[in-house]
């Protein structure tokens, strides 16, 4: 019997199948060390403990995407270990705000499978919840992943397409409790914006650009305990290369839209995103954003803002798509997100 | 008076001398975020509170090869210093774990040497001991290396060549307080193989490889104060490479066996190991292991594993030595251990 | 309105403004242990809660260069990011210990504004406070910057150079509260030199030398939000390196000169400050000191020495400036700084 895990194939999953994963990872104020030293985070309410308490808050919670890259680490080894393709992902919501010192766990449901018409390959969806140790849902989001198939002569699983907004619905994002940006010190903070004065359809470049190195990548990458082998065993791609984790640019770029968006402090909901072209070593990342829609909401002072987040690797210009409808090879990443700022 | 350590040599030392190393080390949380940014460590025990609680811990300690790593670091000015090897290791024995908040520092006996016949070296054996802020012992392990003399008309010292058992045996392995793997959970764990799942003599290819960066090997090394400047200084060696720590090469290797001995939970033992050939950025790590022996243990739940873990930059075989006896280029390290496994 | 910063040039300076910069940021254990692997620092006072504690101290403060880059990068948006050279450092104090889970925040007052002659530049002085939680003064130091005019029309302001001594008198140094070396342990510090032991004017060359690469002095800089663009985007320079931040320098040297000067543990004054060349990844870092000076303080058992701390990238020699009387193209840096060690 072999004792290593091999990851499932396209007909290893069915739907309605809950596969709780390995390995439970209590984070505190380390992994947020390490996050401020493989991004350039910036926003003030993950920074300090007296910003975040003059947001009403305990303390500083850990940034939101450390949570999504621990519960996301967790379901590579069962969800896309035979992966070809990370596809898509929709009805993200963070939920419960992470403190040092939670430990984090993920469980994810099978809730749609379709197999291709090569018969080598199939969809898989799943909805993944990462929980901490009160059994609270810190974030859920959906994710589909192309998989190979084991055996190309295993029948076709009936098709099971999940039906998917394309935007969580504002009511349905979750304002942390205790959240009053009514003392909102902006000059802390970084920059004077404001909820009123972004525009819906506005265009923000974010300037900056950070070159990046395999040693980082790395580092952050299994920070997360994400274990994929295209991320750090360099033998394995016939040209030699280290495949950029996407979450590392999605990273990367939010922490680089401080600069223009030093506001949008709490990132709360993930309407979709696509990895449009693949990161190495040595690209230089930047990034750009557009306000795609505002709305109020229930919480003193909070207002939430949805926004694009491209990340390329050539500034200059806000072209993502050329005329055949696909991605532009500057692009590296399309992602849709709500974020929470002061009105 | 040169204010500088010019380091120990041969000369040097004596039988029965006791070495206190400088400089003592609190170490906490940023330590094993650390160590989980440098190595794929996924080990349940050492990742979360609450499976450490369930295993009857009051929490998760920090990883035993943490542990070693800032008790050997403090020995290397005044053992490796000019050093021209490491020899072997033996006798070691993880006695205490290492929770956050512990000040480690160590001492070391010098219990052997002997001249070599060239006249130019000679092999010092040291017994060396972690200890914490209590001076409850934390580990001990014997290591011997070849030194440089300063002079080499220096009378030989009488030669001590010290008996050391190749395996510490099963009775004097100490056990931390408390463990308990009866209500162990096999899923969040990673795998489902358990103590009688092993058999003698099984061999498990872990799969996995990770390529090595510079930046890595060095951020881990100084984390541990570890200074020997062939892992720091590009110009030491003639052909311009740092050699890589043999403890980083440990823990790489230790980390991708987590792929097939998921529940070889925690390391109670040093047997023995070798650093078979150096390692250099670049070189691709892989590992395999076998399993050497088993013996039940008094805690509840708890069987203990000798494993051979083998490093390797070129996966696919077991093969170990050729036909003259020596290690074969491509492999790294062959060690010995103990390790706790649930039944 | 355009959202991101562009920075600010000579003529938005005016003596008299002060600038509070953002973004507050409490730090802990996690950057501790991110400084311990970016640099390879051992000074024990900032190793070991119970070192610290023998001297008299609650437990071990974060080492005063955290004090001083955490200060240092918030100022970097507001004061540095238009700058064509960082020309100087001076008055520099470190007033209060910073404990883990202090939260820093840093204030600048321009104190000084001259146009140089070509009338596209000017020199703007600063005199930058770091504060604590409780807003009480952390560290504070002098800089003066070259800064580009955004408007090369537009008229020059009246010329106010500050006065500012070259050396802080040791009056003025601030000894933290409780300190007492009369208990010092100098076998876990790591070396029996003591305030005795050293003589003005004697040079200790540190021995060690540490290779630099790219991930690593950028994963530090971001670590201390500084963002200033030409230490991570490879595009900036037309020569396509990034050049390393100033402060890293300093920490790397600060933490080779352990090596002969273990026991200069706590840093308390910044006389003055050169950056000489520019240090790149590649280069090999290597560190000399100079005893300029020797105090007594009102502290039990605790001396100051005034030292020059030169990083170069090749050893050998303790050449500093040739005889145009400019450095000489392997120094890095020249840095006049305050230490406080046991008598």
């Amino acid at each position: 019997m072999t004792k290593t895990n091999a990851g499932r194939f396209f007909e290893d999953y069915a739907v309605g199948q809950v596969i709780r994963h390995a390995v439970p990872r209590t984070v505190k104020m380390g992994e947020r060390a390490l996050y401020h030293a493989a991004y350039p985070a910036r926003h003030a309410l993950y920074s300090s403990d007296q910003f975040a308490q003059n947001c009403g808050l305990p303390f500083s919670p850990l940034d939101d995407m450390i949570a999504f890259h621990v519960v996301f680490g967790k379901t590579v080894p069962d969800v896309s270990l035979n992966a070809v393709a990370n596809l898509g992902y929709a009805e993200g919501r963070w939920v419960t705000p992470v403190w040092p010192g939670d430990t984090l766990r993920s469980e994810s449901e099978v809730i749609g499978v379709k197999q291709n018409s090569n018969g080598k390959t199939g969809v898989v969806w799943v909805r993944t919840r990462g929980l901490n140790q009160h059994d609270e849902l810190v974030m859920e989001y959906v994710r589909w992943v192309m998989v190979r198939k084991r055996d190309l002569d295993a029948d076709a699983p009936e098709t099971v397409v999940p039906e998917l907004r394309s935007v969580v619905p504002v009511e349905e994002l979750v304002i942390p409790k205790g959240l009053n940006f009514t003392k909102y010190d902006f000059e802390l903070a970084g920059e004077p914006h404001r909820f009123g004065d972004y525009e819906i359809g506005e265009k923000i470049d974010h300037v900056d650009g950070v070159t990046i190195e395999e040693a980082e990548h790395m580092m952050a990458t299994r920070l997360w305990q994400n274990t994929a082998k295209v991320h750090f065993d360099a033998t394995v791609r016939p040209d030699g290369k280290r495949l950029i984790y996407g979450g590392h640019v999605i990273s990367m770029a939010r922490a680089l839209s401080f600069n223009g968006l030093a506001n949008a402090q709490m990132i709360v909901g993930l309407n979709g995103g696509a990895h449009a072209n693949p990161c190495f070593s040595g690209d230089t990342v930047r990034a750009w954003s557009e306000v795609l829609d505002k709305a109020d909401t229930d919480a003193p002072g909070v207002g939430a803002v949805r926004l694009r987040l491209v990340a390329v690797k050539e500034g200059g210009s806000f072209d993502l798509k050329g005329d055949d409808g696909k991605y532009l090879p500057h692009v590296l990443l399309d992602l849709d997100y709500w974020a929470l700022m002061p009105v």
